[in-house]
């Protein structure tokens, strides 16, 4: 009888496996792009919102708060004033470095081949 | 005077960039987990339906089709009766194999630290 807490081996392609949940956040855009900057450096939201253009206050606030419950991001309140906020990668969410970073050079280094396949297949009409 | 279709160096934070339209496709939970099904092998529709628990037949075609349109999965139908239709990564969609395979291996090493995680942040209340 098993006593771990996942009797199955985790498969992120059963609706009902967590890992699916988690997916669900990494494979998001808004996501990625946050620990792609966390990764450079812990920062404050205001800095994080100018250097994601596009993103609003709400989104970021929402998926900031996802990272955190994840264990991804942490949070920290430094008693200053006006109160300083800065957000950082814990060591869970620095293991996440990587395959984030590969899948941002990824887009960065394929976009042309990519744009050339969405003319051709918008020209055929 | 630059020749190429791209002036500036691509920057994905910049909402204005192709890249991000790319990331918005490869950082998405559906086309995450059907590239990872069609890196073992080509399949058919009905199989890739089978395979991804909780996935529409509508969200389904829309994926393919989108993937499709950027270079990265190739449909082919054999004059069979009734006709077969294949999906495949193309060698362009194979570029990205690594990349998905070490974001979908992330998700299932490190479900057991997420679910800590997000026990603890549910119960400080």
């Amino acid at each position: 009888m098993g006593t771990s807490s996942f009797p199955l081996p985790p498969d992120v392609y059963d609706a009902g496996c967590p890992t699916r949940k988690i997916l669900d956040l990494i494979a998001d855009k808004w996501a990625t792009l946050l620990i792609g900057l966390l990764e450079e450096r812990p920062q404050r939201f205001a800095a994080l919102r100018r250097r994601i253009g596009g993103i609003s206050q709400k989104m970021l606030t929402q998926t900031l708060r996802n990272l955190e419950r994840d264990g991804l991001v942490r949070r920290t309140v430094y008693a200053e004033v006006p109160p300083r906020v800065e957000y950082a990668l814990t060591p869970l969410g620095q293991t996440l470095r990587e395959p984030i970073a590969a899948l941002i050079r990824w887009a960065e280094d394929h976009i042309e081949a990519v744009t050339a396949a969405q003319q051709r297949y918008d020209s055929r009409g």
